[in-house]
This record gives structure tokens, sequence and C-alpha cells, in this order.
């Protein structure tokens, strides 16, 4: 059998380990080169394949390889693209399959969450049916920790870990200009649908009264005045108050909190603008003084914080990817497992995509406290070992030595180009 | 000579670096003991005097007063309250002089910026007046930079150095990003009339074309035409554009360009809101996808990253501060000062106080570019250093362990109590 080239992508919203499954996949194949040819990686994610702008990860260095291992962000390009179904854009998945015959790629790596798991999904179907069958395998990663069958994904610890970080040190923050200043503090953090970012912040607190004293969900229908009144009491009994809250917090009727109105390419809405929304309602009702922090893209570029656990399985992911389409694996995610027993083990396993495409994994019931504003001791035991940890980047001049990329694209085949819808 | 106690407090705004101030000063009074009695700290700052809530700082372990050195925010409370003038309230100042000759203190250290300096000088001064003199010495700290005679502020560094790894990740963020997304990304930051921490930003960038493209300064009016084209010339180069914007950014006709219509205790008006405005602005007249971070109390805070360099010259002042007094010196400001060469020497001095009290500091006109959207050589050169070099916090369970004091406060002496007005 002929060595085939392996085509990787990076999809939708970055996070601080995305690069490490790329180390972990790039490195893997560079010690296999008798069963597999070059990674391409799509430049700027799936629309490199679809315009044929394929970077030879070969003419990066070793040593430059091995420091994705510690960057933030996506090296090679990501975007926000979904491909349309099949019955709407055929055209598309027929481009797809027609670039990676003409680059004899054999293998897809596609590195995403929920959406990106369907494209997977359906680029093996696809090609199986035009007979030139790829084998693809989906890397799991989200910040927001909404994919099914797996642990958790790669990418949530370090947000995880920053969330809980900021919020630690926030909280300190206000706790000393409480007495004539700022009574109330608020972190937004990201979490559409989901709210397990938020719930990080709760591992911040770890003797009674410490920050955050609020945590609010998507998953649970904001009360405004049970919110007031917690605000209240806990500014009587500390002297202050720390919320954080997700941005996809809901209002009764099902609307988002803070509807900025706009929708991306996905058709999500745009969010943004809970902490002032619950900002102002504190200031009207309550009186406090109040600050609030949006950390939008810091939470989950920050690699300078990142959990180590995160970055480890980030990295493991990546190359179990590499090592499962050798054993022939297809339509499949590389999954996260945990062991059983106090002590925090993990192992890899797999999933077949046509369970995970599209499905999202919101905080179970459970993992709220009764009071809909806090997180349970189950729901702490199972996010604690996911920040453990630090992985620090190498420093120079007081600023991280992230990796710089050549992203030398490979000579075009194809008479055709491809304009995307 | 009968050994005097010392008084210690935080003035305003706390940073990640102060309490390593108060740990360098407790320390050394330990060193001390036949010289200096105990180190009494102020509940809440100067307003701690004024009710004669003094926290004995010897109830405390010497693993306690360790651990301040990497502990974030004002361990004993800080306030925004700023002592009248001499006319308007004399006594105020009489009360502080009640209190500290009660508790036989004859060192008053006073850890703050220039309206601190400005108290601390009255102390001294009204101290001598009313015969019961008292060693005032401040202690300098601000994010912002702006104290004049010491070459740099503690508590600025580090947040000089967040604002650039911030900087470096998000920039990576939004590359990865734009080809079908985010396209301009907007953090931010404090300063309110100086531009050192918007200028921080810059040191993020190493290479031609690296984030930041544009700093925006409050020492620079606003010019929407020029901003707006050279938003649109980054996209078009890059692909993308990073802003890092000062909170203080004013209109030509010099009215902030986010003004929240608010004042606090010190008179100054609350700000925020600049990266919201000009998101809406671009938005409007280029119609770019937008994000952006308002870091807030995350990045004063930010122990987890703080500069190296920063933590051990706050250290050093308050260290001292401690034998400034008891070399008999009175009335002055600890400064740090730079050696002359090219490699980065510091070493400690000091300014007297009559000298200090409210004057501020803004970047000189050399430092900004000649766009007045970036900084100069010089100014890099003149910030590079004080981000430079890690001190991390230990950490458990994935988050930084900071100290926790007991705050034992001292049995009051006088009968009267105070009301602040």
């Amino acid at each position: 059998m002929a060595r085939k080239n392996a085509f990787y992508a990076q999809s939708g919203g970055v996070t601080s380990v995305i690069n490490a499954s790329a180390c972990g996949l790039i490195e893997t194949a560079r010690q296999h080169k008798q069963q597999i040819g070059k990674v391409y990686a799509g430049n700027n994610g799936i629309i490199g394949a679809l315009r044929e702008e394929l970077i030879d990860t070969s003419k990066e260095t070793a040593s430059t390889i091995a420091a994705l291992r510690h960057t933030p962000a996506g090296a090679f390009g990501s975007c926000r693209y979904k491909l349309k179904s099949l019955e709407q854009n055929r055209a598309e998945y027929e481009r797809l399959i027609e670039v990676f015959k003409a680059h004899n790629i054999g293998y897809f790596f596609y590195n995403g969450g929920g959406d990106s798991a369907d494209t997977c999904l359906k680029v093996s179907q696809l090609s199986q049916e035009l007979g030139y069958p790829i084998q693809a395998i989906h890397i799991p990663k989200t910040v927001d920790n909404d994919l099914p069958f797996t642990d958790n994904c790669p990418g949530f610890g370090s947000v995880a870990k920053y969330v809980a970080v900021s919020t630690r040190e926030a909280g300190l923050d206000v706790a000393s200009m409480c007495a004539t200043s700022t009574k109330v503090f608020i972190l937004e953090v990201m979490g559409r649908h989901a709210g397990w970012i938020a719930a990080a912040g709760a591992l911040a607190c770890t003797q009674d009264g410490d920050p955050p004293h609020i945590i609010l969900f998507p998953e649970v229908a904001f009360n405004r005045e049970r919110f007031l009144r917690k605000v209240k009491g806990s500014v009587k009994k500390y002297g202050y108050c720390v919320v954080v809250a997700s941005e996809g917090v809901i209002n009764p009727d099902g609307s988002f909190l803070a509807d900025a109105g706009t929708v991306d390419a996905f058709g999500h809405k745009q969010l943004g603008g809970v902490a002032p929304a619950l900002a102002t309602l504190i200031r009207d009702e309550l009186g406090y003084k109040y600050h609030w922090a949006l950390a939008d893209y810091l939470q989950r570029a920050a690699r300078h914080i990142a959990s180590a656990t995160d970055v480890e399985q980030a990295y493991a992911v990546g190359k179990a990817a590499l090592e499962y389409a050798l054993e022939g694996k297809n339509a499949v995610m590389v999954t996260i497992e945990r062991g059983k027993g106090k002590k925090y083990r993990w192992s890899l396993g797999e999933a077949p995509l046509a369970e995970v495409a599209n499905v999202e994994q919101k905080m179970p019931r459970n993992y709220i406290s009764r009071d809909g504003m806090g997180i349970t001791d189950a729901c702490r035991e199972y996010l604690s070992p996911l920040i453990g940890g630090e992985d620090y980047p190498p420093y120079k001049n007081g600023v991280p030595q992230y990796a710089r990329l050549k992203k030398v694209l490979v000579a075009k085949k194809l008479k055709k180009g491809f304009k995307l819808k």
C-alpha cells in the first residue's frame, strides 16, 4: 500500500492548547514515516482545503513543531465556516475529496467542536461513496467542554484554570477595596449554552465565604429577585460580592440576558454584555459601587496560565488520533476517559462520530447547587483535577516565546479554484 | 530613647505587589527589634487609624508574612479615602496623631500614590506642630506609574507584564480567526491620565507586523479619522488589527471618550467603556467583526504573572522605608533609580514629599510615536526591563496559594470613636 499523506485542520474558536494537539499529531507522524507521508495543515482551517491552500508542515523544524506545545491559538489559522448539509451543498464535500485525492491524502484529522465532528463524519461517508475512501478522525477541542462521550474537552481545563485564578485574584482585590469603594465585582466568562467555564470560577473558593459568592449558568433561568437578594446578603455578610456570570445567562422566557442581536457564520447568536447588564441592575436596585471585567479572548488564549493536565491531554489526543488512523480506525472521535477511584487518572478512548455530531453536553443538574447559583461537591470533584498543574511557556525579555511558523504552501495541483459561498 | 511602634497603611487602588512592600517592611522591622516596636497595620488603610482599628502584625507567623510577598491586592485592606486639606478638616489629622500617640507610634508608613504622599507629608508637618513628632515615609505604589522622581512605580511592572502577555496571546487568537471571523480586537486597560499601561502592550510586538497595531493614550487627543484609517490599513495588510486602548482616551475637546458620568470618593471621574465605544465606531464605519476585552481588576490583581523585577522592587522599597525611618529620615518617598549603561540596574533613593505630592508623571512626548498611536524605541528601552523575569506563586490543586491573615486588632485606648465625614 502506497503511503498516504494526512490533512489536519483547526476549526472554530481556538484555545490555548489546540496547537498542543497539532504538536502531538505531527510529532507522532514524523515517527511513522514508513506508514504515513506528509502532514498538510489547512491554511485557516477547512477553507484551506477548499481553496487548496495546504501548509506543508514538513518544512517546519522539529523545534518549531515542539514549540507548538506551548503556543496558544491556532498556529495554522482556524475558521468559522460550517459546511452545509450534503443536500444543500454537495459541491463543497466533493471539492474537499477532490483536493484530498489530488494530494494523495488518505487521512483527515479535524480538530474542533461539535460542528466539525459533523463535517468529519460526512467527509468519511462521502469519500466512501465517491470511491476514494478517507479515514476521518476527530480531535476534540472546545473551551466550552460541551462535547459528549469524552469526560472533558481539551482546551477547557486551561480556560477553567484562568477563570479560577482570575476569580481568586480579583476577589482579593475587591475584598481590599470594599470598605470604602467597590462592593460588587462581576466577571463575565464564555459559555454560550453550557456553564462549565462559569462553574470553574468556584474553584477559587476553598473556605467558606471565599469568592465567588454567586455563579450564573446558562442552564438556570435568571431570577432577578433571588439574584439581588443574594448579592445583598453577601455584601452584608462579607462586605463584598463576587459574581462569575456566563455570557449565555438566559431570562425566564429563554432569551439571552444580553442579546447583541447579531449572529456569526455558524448562525449562532453573538453575545456579550451580561456583566454590564448585571452591574446596571445592581446599581439601580442596590446602589453598590461595582466593577466588572469581560475576559473575552484573554481567557481562551491564556497559555501563560494553562493547566498542565490540559496540555498533556491535548497533546495526547493529537498523538492518539494519528495512531488510531494508522490502526485503520475511521469516523471516530478521540475521547478522554476518567478512571475510577479517588486519585485522578485518565486514559484515551474513542466514540463513533455518528453519535457525537451536534450533541451538546450541558452541566448536569446535580452539579449545580440547589439555589442555582453555585456548584455542588460532585461538580467540584469533577472540575478540580482538570486545572491541576502548571505548564509555563519559555520567556524572553519578560514575554512568552511562542512558535512562529513558516507556513510554506504546497504547490496547487488542481486547475479550478474554489469560491466560498 | 524608648522604642516606638510603627503604623503601616495601604492606600487607594491595590496592586499585585503592594503586599510585597508590606512584607519587606515587616520582615525588616522584625530584624530590628531593639530599635523598633510593633508594626501596626491600618485595617482598611488610613481609616483604620482614624477608627483606631489597628491590626497587630506581630500576631502573624513568619510564614504568613513571607507569603505576603506573593499575595496580590491589599492584605490589610485599602481605602479610597482622601484626607481633606488641613484648613478644611484639621480634626482628621489631629485624630490621626492622637491615635498614633495613644499607641506609641513614632513611624508612619503610607503605601500609595500621589494622594497618599500628600497625606503623609501633612501628618509629618502637623505632628511637629502638635509636639508629637512622627517620622512619615511614603512607599510608592501605583499601577499607573505616574509618580514623579522615581524611575518607575512598584505595581506598574506587573500590570505592564500582564498587558504585554495578554496582548501577545489575544493577538495570536485574532490572527487565527481573522480569515472568516473577528478582524479587530480591542483591549481596554487602566490608566486614567497616563498612558504607561497602554504603552506596555507594545512589548508584545517583537517583529514588524506583530500586534498591537494601534495604541491609544490619554496623552494624545483621539483622532477619529486617523484611527479608522489605521485600523483599515492594518486589516488590509495583516488581515487583522489589535488595539490597546487606555481607559482615559480623550476627545479633542478634552472630554473622556467613555465618560460614565460618575465620580469616586477622590472626586475622580469613573471611566469604562472605551473598548465598546471604539468597537461600535469600527462596526459602523468599517463593518468589521470585532471582539473586545475589559481586563479591569484582573490586570492589577494578576500576581500569577507578576514581573520578578517588580516584585523585587516592591519588596525593596518596603524594606528601605523601614531602614530610612531608623536612620531618622522624615517626609520622604522611597524612589527607584535607574543606573546608566545598557544593562538594566536599579538602586534606591529618596525624594522630599513636599515635591512629590499631587504631581502626575505622564508619558513624555518622545515616548509616543509620531502618529500618536504607538511607542518609540526610547519608550521600549524604558519599559522592557520593568517586566523582566517571572515570579510564580506556589500552587495547590491548580490555584495559587495566597496569604490568609488573622488580622488581630489591638485593644483600643481612646474613649472617643471617630466618624468619617
